[in-house]
Parts: C-alpha cells; sequence; structure tokens
C-alpha cells in the first residue's frame, strides 16, 4: 500500500477569505490522500518519522483557478489586439473555431492549451471550446487524463453567426445530447452548458438548452452583460426579459448550478437579483475587457452586493494564460477604475485578488483553491523571488510574483498531493 | 584587420514612422561597421563570399528604448502596489533609494538592473539613479562597459524631501558639478540633469541646475504634469510660472536638449506650447501611471499636435522593465482611455506603439532604434512564435512577442553590429 501522507515544508500562503491573506511562515503541511491535513509550525510528533520535502523559503500557494477561458482560441492570443472587436471576431475568432471540424487541427490546438494550462498552474477551470462535439469531446478527455478539475462546454450558435460556424436548432441540441450523455459519470471534468451569448442562440435552443440542463443536471457558462451592445442586444432579441440574466431564467438554465457569467460589465438592478438568487459567479477578466474595448467590470460594488466574483484569462481576447497576473491586472483596472468613476469605491487589495484566483474561483469544483483543512492539495511551489541584499515578506513575494513572475518561477506543481511531472 | 562586415537573414522588421510597420520577408540585412548598410531581398553579388548568420523565421528587429527608468527602484519592482501612492513612496521607495548611501547596496542593484536590461532588450534608456553621486557613478561606469546608451542623472532634491533623500541646496548643486566634470569625454553612455520633480526642488537649486546645464551643455530629464496633485503643487510653489514647463524653461533648463519629461499625463497649452518649442519628448509609462493611479497620458492627443513621444518602463512605478511590454500595454490604455473619454480619439496602434518604444525614443541617442540605412545594428531576434498548424505573418509574430512573449524568446542581441553574450 502506498503512502497515504505527503509532507512539504516553505513559506505556506493562501486566501481563506477576500480580506487578507493568510500566512504560515516555515511550517509544515500535512497532506492525507490528496487532502490537507493540517498546517504546523513545528511538525507534530506522529509525522516524525516521515519524510520531508523542504522547499526552504520558496511559497507553498493553493493552484490557480480560470473561471473564463476559450480553448480553441488559444493560437490566436496576442493576436489582432489592436483592430476593432467586430474586425477581431471576422478576421481571427470566428475563422480560428471553424477549424475544429479538423480534429488534427483540434488535437494539435488543445493538447499545447492543456500543457500551458499545467505549465501556468491553473489546474482549475471553466472551459468554452467551440460548436464542434468531437473536438470537444477530445478536450474533455485530454484535462480528465491530466486530473485537472474543469467544466467543458459544446458552444452553442443557432442564430446571428457566421455561416462557418452557425448550427441549426435541431442540430446543436442533438449535439449537445450526445456530448452530455457521453459525459455522465463523474470526474474532475463536467460537461456544462455553454451558449455563446443571447444574440447568437435562438429562443427554442435556449429553452431546448434547459431542458438538457434539468435532465442532466448540468451547469451554465455564458457570457452575460459584456458590453452595452450585448446588454442592449440580448434585450431586443428577447423583448419578454427585463435583464440578461432573466433569459437564461426563463430557460431554465440557472437551477442546476454551477451559473457562470464572464465580464458582467454593465449589470442591471435585475441581473443583479437574478445572480444573487441563483448564486452565479461574475468572471472578472480584466485584460479581456481592456483589448476588446468592452469597459472594467465593478468588481468592488458587485462584491459589496454579496455576489460571487471570480477571474478569468478570457484567451484570447485576454492574451495571456497566466491567470497570476490577472491578480495584479485586477489591481490595477480597479485603480483605473477609481481614476475614471471616483464617486464610488472601486479598491481591489492584492489579498482580495489573489482570493479571486484561487479560493473564490474554485468554491465551483468543491474544496480546491486553499489550503485550509479538508482542501485538495492542488498546489503550486513559488521560489523566492528575492534579489541580493533585500529580504521580502512572503506576501510580498507573492505579489511579485503575480506582478512580474512567469512559469520559471513555479517550480513545483501538486494535483491531488501528487507532484505533477 | 577584423572583418568589418556582418550580414544575417531572416524577418526584418521596424517602425520608419509611426504610422506602419516596415517588412522585409526572408531578406538580407547587410552591416558594415555596426552601421546597417542595406537589406536586400537577394544578397548582392559584392557580399556573396561573407559568412551569413541564418535566423529562419526569426524576427529581426531594433533594440528598444526606455526613456524613464529608475534604476534604485528595480530591486522593488511589484511589491507596495496596491497601497497609496504616499504610502507606495514613504515607505518602499524613499527608503530604497536611502540605501544608495551604500556602495555594496548599490553595486548589487545595478548590476542587476543593468544585466535585466540587457535580458530584456532595452539597449537605450533615459535612467534616474539617486541623489547618491558615487553610486550613480557605479551606474554610470556599469552601462558604459556594457556599451548601451543612455542618458543618466544624479537625482536632485532639496525641499519637501524626506530626512533620509535631502540634500542641501549648496550640496546637491556641487555634487551634480562634480558628477558632470568626471563625464565629460563622450562614450554613449551621458549625464543628464535629474531634478526629480518641481515639488522637491527649490527655486534656488532650479537655477544653480540651469547655469550647470549651460556649462556642460546637458539635457533634463523629470516628471511633469505627473498627476492633478503635482500640477497644481508645481504652481503653487513657482507662483511666478504659468505651467509646470515653463518652471524648468525659466531656470534655463531646456536649452541644451535633450528635454526628457515623464507622464505628460495633464498638459496645459501652456506646457504643449513649450514642449513644442524646445522639442521636448514627452514619455508614455502605461504601467506606471496606472500603478500610480495618475490616469493614462493623451498619447495620441500629443502626438497629433506633433508632440515627440516615447515609452518608458518607469520601473518601480511601473512593475516590469520589458518596455515590450509597454508596447501592448499602450495600445490597451489607449482603448480604455477611448472607452472612458469617447469624445476624442485616442487610438494607438500596435504599429504606433512598436514606433514609440524603437525610433521614437531611440532618437535622442542619435540613429537608433530603427534599421533604415545609417542607423546602429542596435537589434534583437526573436524566435518565430508561431503555433503548430498555424502560420502567423511577421507582423503578427512581433505582435505576439509584445503581449505574451518573454526574454526567453530573444534568441540574438546585437550592439553595433556585435553580438551581446
Amino acid at each position: 500500500m502506498s503512502n497515504p501522507f505527503f509532507i512539504c515544508r516553505g513559506n505556506i500562503i493562501y486566501a481563506g477569505d477576500r480580506n487578507r491573506l493568510t500566512v504560515h511562515e516555515d511550517s509544515y503541511l500535512v497532506v492525507k490522500d490528496g487532502i490537507v491535513e493540517g498546517i504546523y509550525p513545528v511538525l507534530p510528533e506522529q509525522y516524525a518519522s516521515l519524510e520531508v520535502k523542504d522547499y526552504g523559503r520558496g511559497l507553498i500557494i493553493p493552484a490557480f483557478t480560470d473561471l473564463h477561458v476559450h480553448a480553441p482560441q488559444y493560437v490566436q492570443r496576442g493576436i489582432g489586439m489592436d483592430v476593432l472587436l467586430s474586425d477581431w471576431l471576422n478576421q481571427y475568432t470566428f475563422p480560428q473555431e471553424a477549424r475544429f471540424a479538423d480534429m488534427e487541427y483540434a488535437k494539435n490546438v488543445y493538447d499545447a492549451f492543456v500543457d500551458d494550462l499545467i505549465r501556468q498552474g491553473t489546474f482549475h477551470a471553466a472551459i468554452f471550446a467551440t460548436i464542434h462535439r468531437e473536438a470537444t469531446d477530445y478536450l474533455f478527455a485530454r484535462l480528465e487524463e491530466k486530473g485537472l478539475y474543469a467544466f467543458v462546454g459544446k458552444v452553442n450558435m443557432d442564430v446571428h453567426s457566421p455561416d462557418c460556424l452557425c448550427e441549426t436548432t435541431e442540430e446543436s441540441l442533438r449535439e449537445t445530447r450526445r456530448y452530455l450523455e457521453s459525459h455522465t459519470s463523474c470526474t474532475t471534468v463536467k460537461p456544462i452548458l455553454t451558449p455563446r451569448f443571447a444574440p447568437t442562440c435562438s429562443r427554442e435552443l435556449m429553452h431546448g438548452l434547459g431542458k438538457l440542463s434539468r435532465e442532466f443536471h448540468c451547469g451554465l457558462h455564458t457570457h452575460l452583460v459584456e458590453s452595452k451592445w450585448e446588454a442592449a442586444e440580448a434585450l431586443r432579441l428577447f423583448p419578454e426579459c427585463r435583464s440578461d440574466a432573466e433569459i437564461y431564467e426563463q430557460a431554465g438554465l440557472l437551477e442546476n448550478g454551477p451559473s457562470i457569467f464572464a465580464h458582467v460589465i454593465f449589470p442591471s438592478e435585475e441581473d443583479v437579483r437574478i445572480l444573487k438568487k441563483y448564486h452565479g459567479v461574475s468572471v472578472h477578466c480584466p485584460d479581456a475587457t481592456t483589448n476588446i474595448i468592452a469597459g472594467i467590470m465593478p468588481t468592488a460594488a458587485l462584491q459589496d452586493q454579496d455576489l460571487a466574483i471570480a477571474l478569468g484569462s478570457d484567451v484570447g481576447g485576454g492574451h495571456q494564460l497566466a491567470i497570476y497576473r490577472q491578480v495584479s491586472r485586477a489591481v490595477q483596472m480597479s485603480k483605473l477604475k477609481g481614476f475614471y468613476e471616483p464617486e464610488n469605491n472601486h479598491a481591489v487589495s492584492f489579498a482580495h485578488a489573489f482570493y479571486l484566483a484561487t479560493k473564490a474561483g474554485g468554491s465551483v469544483f468543491g474544496n480546491v483553491g486553499s489550503l485550509e483543512k479538508g482542501y485538495r492539495f492542488n498546489a503550486l511551489v513559488i521560489e523566492s523571488m528575492e534579489d541580493k541584499g533585500l529580504t521580502l515578506s512572503p506576501e510580498e513575494r507573492l505579489e511579485r510574483f503575480c506582478y512580474t513572475g512567469d512559469d520559471r518561477n513555479i517550480v513545483a506543481r501538486y494535483l491531488s498531493g501528487a507532484a505533477v511531472e
């Protein structure tokens, strides 16, 4: 029988809530059967005979969570970033997604995407694929094989979409059913429904997806009030609804959770009411909403209304997969929002942003994204990042990593207590 | 006698002006005595016997220019980024700069700073040191030794400064004179005057520096209208001036050029008139002015008024030394400025931002920052950065590098035609 214990030593940091980082300097973290058993300043007698992996001045932190990322757009990250949104979609994104009808192409891209997720320490993710079921199945299997935690969606689009990416309503529902039927056994990867957003889905499709949601008990991942155009267009197409969120509520898509909404930049009171009622998670993607000129999510204001928030890379609208970089960007964007909209408080502290990128986003997967007792030991070890002659606190070293570090500074990765090679 | 020629082959890209990138695909670049002699689709007969360094699909681009960076703040990059500006200055920046009285400490930091400049491909820079002459001399010598192009300033502060960083007026002028006297021979590194900014310099000091400027024919590098507070405080302390820029004009500091002004976020018409008259360069530091909540430079508007603009990292207000990252950030911030101030055009294209980071900033050093005939071959080679199954144009690969690449993608560096090891 293999040893159920894993013990490591270092500077252990996590964010148990949004107000502060919890730091255990030079401490021991005991993992049993992949779950954090406890953190101790001195190793308890009962573990004295076990091997300890010593990371010295390194930081031991929870792995990151990305609650909004488009896997097929991975290969277009960082190109076409100065064009208009409509050109970006038509010249880059739609033709790119259309290529996922070709399985060889899909395998290449999805393999590279999953490898980079792991490299960047993102072990929990909510992922858009494309309309293509077969390629989506491949992505699903690849994530499972690696032991990552994910919600993966086959995208639905049946109206107002380019020919190369438009399904019939029947086809969209049939393929989605087949997708859900082939992933009913419970693993760390689960299917989720991903109607692209209200403007590209007919009422019939939305309601059909609502039925599938009830039948298969699966959640929703889509875009919500991501721009003024989108918010207005959604209500024009669904005049029976008073808010973008109500479109999903009326279709019965919010009852089985989780409900994950990207961007949420212009929520109405009605949107907020529905988000609250169904415990929807609003996903802040600061790089992406800068690149696509959508604005800045009112993160602090939504949080003050007790809405759940998380962070997303939104690759390829966002250009970098590393979620730690969105931690620093969330702080930066909160400052610019405060500059331009000084009538409200928009401050997001570093601890708050780190919480969003770990425990807050992780909560949709269960106990991941923290290092509290009972959490999965899905974790990263970050090297110390101090310069000669300078001593930084563990918090400062973590902040420096999120602002200036990269995957070279991630010196070890653990999934359920096992080292990721 | 050594061979005066160096020839390389690859995808050659530079920005000759702000409107477009010039691309020579699969071409030969001939360097003679460190200077670009020409670019050819087919290697001319007369060079046929010479060795060609072939970079395949790699990009050959000009080295970068950083026109505003605080070398002593290098070790504090990426920490204290979510506190208020006053706390950032008092808790991090001022105590950090005060340590440069200690030469051992200064050597450690400046060595690391210069090494990282080279690693990130920044071969031309306008650099603030600290008030300490001896440490500034060390930085100067280190940059010279490496063959970089730089303007380096010993900082002046004689009023409204913390005790640990405040000089007497006499001391400040005496030490500056000694600094200038010891660097009169002409190299690629030159001294420049760096009064920190108007609020920390007395009228007597400013005018004393003006005299030194005339005597030693040296330029000015300071901060200008970097925040609403600074703009107002400068006029309160110098009520005889109608604008922040006039303080430097009246002191006689603008006559010997170059005049380099960081931030320039709130220029008055009078500031613009003076900037234009003296060919002042306004340095856009998008990360820094986000971090310190100052706002976003009206880059497009200043450029439309024919003012010279360049980019700066402003480490440590900015958290990253890599100027290619400020290229992408300049595009991003132009989009947010357009979102919040839609009444004016703020668009900065990728080509424009790349021009600012290369030829525009380089112009203060002479013919560096481009690969046109007659320019120094100060250049970088960037690997292709294409994903499997995807073919990107050279322009797209360059954009991707600026958005998502890092120093690992810089596979060769050249200074005056010689490889940098």
